[in-house]
């Protein structure tokens, strides 16, 4: 598996004027070596791949790691990376544009005389946005594994816990259940406080009449879930059931965008014309989704001039939201795993509006 | 207080031959503003400070930001700055060289003609790693929570359960004793296990007569703790026994050394000497500590080659270890303030073998 990986950035090396590539995204790293420690250079040439840790890693590295050699440094990882490259007396060296730090970048061009350095850009992402038929199962049973914790949860839903509380069972739910850990900072906002895409769960209480925003992932075999539902806690009243209505029809009609060919800044507009017609424009303040895989964002994403195309095998979130501020916010968000044909939606949780 | 850190940080200014400092560690700008949200850039210049964050966080950040002014873009961030910074021509801009991407980077040279970069290293970091009173009062608290709930945890500890149960039991009762969460993902590791300094909680069973490695943080108002220690559950044997001593003896050895004025590699340099006479030098495959605040990993590094004096205010981890592959590994750390006479160790939780 990890051969066709990295068989498939080879690929990408005579494009990008290089005779070998240095992958420092960790989960770039990961995907195309199974390597899952947080000290890791990789470096990919056309005939071979070579991760460099530090000691820490050492019995690790020798478990995880496939279709690269490992070399384990005695000091720093990038002195060793230097070494190595100055033995093969490189002359075109691509590095991650989006991933090297600007100290990485400087290190190589002071200490590697005679190597031209070329930024490449998301290669790595580029394949990991069409998963494969094992990511997608893992992707699958995370999803899965995400809708049953937030079943589990749901009664514990009552006015008067803290938003802080409920996100803790919920994180603690998902250990019990057999997750890895949250894919983010699981997110739970009541009231107002759900006007904030963003929110920190917070000691504020849950209300009676108010909105329950609940934004949650889990990470099940290094692949990540996300789903957000907003629920009401008892009656929200017409103006919080005209805004719930009208981002459910936003997400369904961005849903219904999602197949081959169509751009992701198509199902992103699709969004915002429903919003247009009720009003909400300026409400929805982020952009429709994002791909979700090794990490929580990734390729592509739905958003405004965002020209790339949709294939099959990639997976994203749909999450239009409308916010108000002093009033709250509904968001509504599923996982969609685009296929040769259309879509399919992977989450099962219900998306009519609860009252609790 | 943030106008007393953002004056700090000019002081570099002059030193640093830049008329303003593009600062994008999102640590750093917490420090510096107080905004907590996960996007933003923030130019200080020697008469202002503009953070820049997207719509997301338009609420948040009027909320949490003071000393700096607050810009909310409307497309990308980085547009945003650029503009500002056409308008304000700038002729030499600094920017954080262990922290801005290439990309970042990249996008600077050229689109800002005329203008320097100037790549400056560690300014925020150098401020950030002497605590003031007010963040050595949360730490101190982050500490004092950490060790509580590990006592509470410490009953859960029984053959039979798995690493993984047991690291899900610490995060959550860290939420429920009010923590906001884990500063790392927690390392329950037990048996053979305990000697990859960072094991993942596995599905492993916590077995009779064997070691197991407990490092678990939690944060408190943004502030993060550090603790490691190894038990025994049922008899470790004479070989268990020796290594936990060594450990024991180099951690303590290590904590005699800090004092303002001492380098961090003397201290690394202690925790070795100990070891050598116990020969365990090669099973001790890290460094001795690192700084803790905001982030979990902070200035100063504890470890070879580190020539930075210790300061009164710098809050450390002391963590030596010793790993022996097949066998298992103990480490003990604590999290020790330097005082202006020497060093106070704010963890409270006994160091003694514990047999459990």
């Amino acid at each position: 598996m990890n051969h066709r990986r990295l068989n498939g950035l080879r690929e990408f090396l005579p494009r990008s004027r290089a005779d070998a590539l240095l992958v420092s995204g960790l989960a770039n790293i990961r995907y195309l070596t199974g390597f899952t420690g947080s000290s890791a250079l990789l470096l990919v040439s056309d005939h071979d791949a070579v991760l460099f840790t530090d000691r820490r890693y050492e019995v690790q590295a020798a478990q995880e790691v496939q279709g690269a050699a490992v070399t384990v440094a005695r000091g720093p990882l990038l002195t060793a990376l230097i070494g190595s490259l100055k033995r093969r007396c490189l002359r075109r060296l691509g590095f991650e544009r989006g991933r090297a730090s600007y100290e990485l970048y400087e290190a190589l061009r002071s200490r590697l005389e005679g190597c031209r350095l070329r930024p490449v850009a998301g290669t790595v992402e580029q394949l990991r946005a069409i998963k494969d038929a094992g990511e997608i199962e893992f992707i699958r049973r995370a999803v899965e594994l995400n809708s049953a914790v937030f079943e589990k949860c749901l009664g514990r839903i009552r006015a008067g816990r803290t938003e802080a509380d409920l996100a803790s069972a919920i994180d603690h739910t998902m250990r019990l259940m057999g997750g890895e850990k949250p894919a983010f900072e699981t997110i739970v906002a009541a009231g107002p406080r759900s006007a904030l895409p963003h929110a920190r769960p917070s000691l504020n209480l849950l209300r009676k009449n108010e909105f329950i925003l609940v934004d949650q992932g889990v990470i099940l075999r290094g692949y990540s879930s996300d789903m957000t539902r907003t629920m009401a806690l008892g009656d929200p009243g017409r103006k919080g059931r005209r805004v719930y209505q009208a981002v459910l029809e936003a997400q369904m009609a961005a849903i219904s965008q999602v197949r081959p060919g169509v751009t992701a800044e198509q199902v992103d507009r699709q969004a915002r014309k429903v919003f247009r017609k009720h009003g909400l424009e300026k409400a929805f303040v982020h952009s429709t989704g994002h791909g979700v895989g090794l990490e929580i964002h990734e390729a592509p994403r739905l958003g405004r001039r965002e020209k790339t195309k949709l294939e099959a095998g990639m997976v994203v979130t749909i999450e239009p939201g409308a916010y108000l501020e002093g009033f709250g916010g509904v968001r509504i968000e599923d996982m969609v795993l685009v296929t040769e044909r259309g879509c399919e939606v992977l989450t099962p949780t219900p998306k009519d509006l609860r009252v609790l």
